[in-house]
């Protein structure tokens, strides 16, 4: 089977870019990425692009804007994991040995399409009656300070050190700290979840160049990050049976990914997860396996997750501080898993990383259908 | 490299659907598929889904309602080629050895969208000053009538031989042939095409099943037909030099596809094409080599082209006749090409087809920016 590696890395800062489009925020990213892997761009030879909201054909007018027009390029969409998805879709059409040095980018204009908060699809009746994003991850934080004796506090913890983490992310949304007290004091938005608990509305972009082991080797690329796995999964309800507590999804995902790349969640020393609210944080790091499940919220407050801790969780920031443009999340999440693994994650490196792991996880948590979910492991 | 097999197929008629949806329609088709396929449907390891205007994670709705929720599945979307799209990257899948059994799929309720023609995006200048989709193709026609002597009662014969082709198809849109005089006096729409050299709007829906040989012969499907390439390639401005009378975009992808089945031209059998309008099936057949660069409207008057002549093009009815569920057609065709190839084409069969080609085009044309292409070649 061909190995799959990452050659280059690029995003644009996240945030609000009212001057700009996803397209354009979309090439910036592109750009940067080829620089970053000192190839020359006609040796890509086929590009993925994940997005949710930039309408018909939008990765053709990335490629368009950038020189590349005319490389096979397909659009991806599986809700916030689309961004991810594009890059398991490169990295499959490596091993199929159909092209060796493939472009997977994500992008996202969100302050374009929503003012404040995403409003529900009008064919959304469990939203219309209340079940909204925040109202299905309120109710999650509520079980899980139920079944497990979670507090308040610590579930603003997590918003604390991601909003630290993202401080020393030039890249992130939010470059100023936040105290406990200004998380428990901030708006209410969903009891028990208040503003700093939720990942704000985000304009950004995100791209990283994938190459066969043959590429690396002829492209003399010293710097390349393996992926050992990018597993996808599709799913159901988790609001419900058996425990909205626990992320079965995610669960299952991972479990995927970590066969494949033939290690387990003890091997992996820091993961970026989908953190969309501070509870969701909690439920992935848990599905994953990476704390023990109903443990992590007190892991946090003894500083475990820190940068500097035990096992570092969204060092980058994650969706809470570094922000969260849909297509370009999951991407996002890999430059940063390769900027570490590279040691080139400046004031938040962590030290001694060999093993990162990237989870995303989007579409409807409530309803039978449209949820997906992936797991991609990257190792030096 | 694993050879790459369909071994169900399944399409719903298209047409108008007004009490049904686009997952409705999916899921029919997916089931049909599967039935076809004669396997546990508990075999299907992955999918993929393909539509434009269906809405984030479509096609993990067509999954939970058919009882497949759960497996790894992606949304793509490449304009008009976004179900071709789906296959090839179900085909890809297969190839790099991460799934056996992968389902792909495509679908579209274009009439819950469109009340009629299908309007340009608010950003589109071009449309907004009179290029549209017809604006564009008539000047094709205009074009290839100078360049080539071709006259409007030769393009009227391929919306005959179209139509004709559909009569014969119980899943098309269009169940009437149309005489020559019919087309010459239907509706102006945009000088020199007239409403029958449009295709038009429609609801619907098709799926393959994909099989690795490996699969194919654990599962014992004896009417297996191999997929021998499944090309893509982006585009950009072809309203111009050399002449926007020959589709570069869709020679440089055939080229593609027939390195990669390692055939030419001249060994395929018979082929379903993108003929949005009467002259795109000129240009997608000039440019897939299948006809003589400029000849071809000639050959059809001639009968070559019809189901019983040397070269039958779109036996199904193509999109003028059958009908064009963006998302869905690419998929469509691809079951044509099982349906022929396995002798089970009914009425419309081709006499000792072996080799068939499918041939999708979609985005924005006129544009430096939008076009995809795909050519999927297969095989008996």
């Amino acid at each position: 089977m061909e190995d799959v590696y990452v050659i280059g890395v690029g995003m644009t800062k996240f945030g609000k870019h009212p001057d700009r489009t996803a397209v354009d925020l979309g090439a910036e990213a592109v750009l940067e990425a080829i620089k970053d892997a000192e190839i020359d761009p006609r040796r890509i030879e086929a590009a993925y692009c994940g997005h949710v909201f930039g309408g018909m054909v939008t990765g053709q007018k990335v490629l368009a804007q950038v020189g590349l027009a005319g490389i096979p390029l397909t659009n991806v969409e599986n809700a916030c994991s689309s961004g991810a998805t594009a890059i398991r879709e490169g990295y499959l059409a490596i091993r199929a040995r159909e092209h060796d040095v493939v472009l997977a980018f994500g992008l996202e204009h969100l302050t374009t399409r929503f003012r404040g908060a995403l409003t529900p699809g009008e064919d959304d009746l469990e939203a219309a009656v209340g079940l909204t994003m925040p109202g299905i991850y309120a109710m999650r934080a509520r079980r899980h300070m139920e079944e497990f004796g979670t507090t308040r506090e610590e579930l603003a913890l997590i918003a604390v050190k991601n909003k630290r983490n993202a401080s020393l992310n030039p890249y992130a949304q939010f470059q100023n700290p936040v105290t406990l007290e200004e998380v428990l004091n901030s708006r209410l938005i969903a009891d028990p979840l208040r503003l700093y608990d939720c990942s704000p509305v985000s304009d950004g972009a995100a791209a990283v160049i994938l190459a066969s082991g043959w590429a690396v080797a002829k492209l003399s690329s010293r710097r390349a990050v393996r992926i050992a796995a990018a597993a996808l999964r599709t799913g159901t309800v988790e609001v419900g049976l058996p425990s909205m507590a626990f992320e079965e999804l995610t669960h299952r995902t991972a479990q995927d990914a970590y066969e494949r790349a033939g290690i387990g969640p003890e091997d992996v020393d820091f993961a970026e997860v989908h953190d969309c609210f501070s509870i969701a944080e909690v439920l992935r790091v848990e599905g994953l396996g990476l704390y023990p499940v109903g443990e992590y919220p007190k892991r946090v407050a003894r500083g475990e997750a820190d940068i500097n801790g035990r096992l570092p969780i969204n060092p980058s920031g994650g969706l809470l501080g570094k922000g969260h443009p849909l297509g370009a999340t999951g991407v996002a999440q890999v430059v940063e898993l390769v900027r570490q693994l590279r040691g080139e994650a400046g004031d938040r490196q962590i030290a001694r990383a060999k093993v990162g792991l990237a989870h995303c996880r989007g579409g409807k948590a409530a309803g039978i259908e449209g949820a997906a979910c992936t797991v991609i492991i990257a190792t030096r």
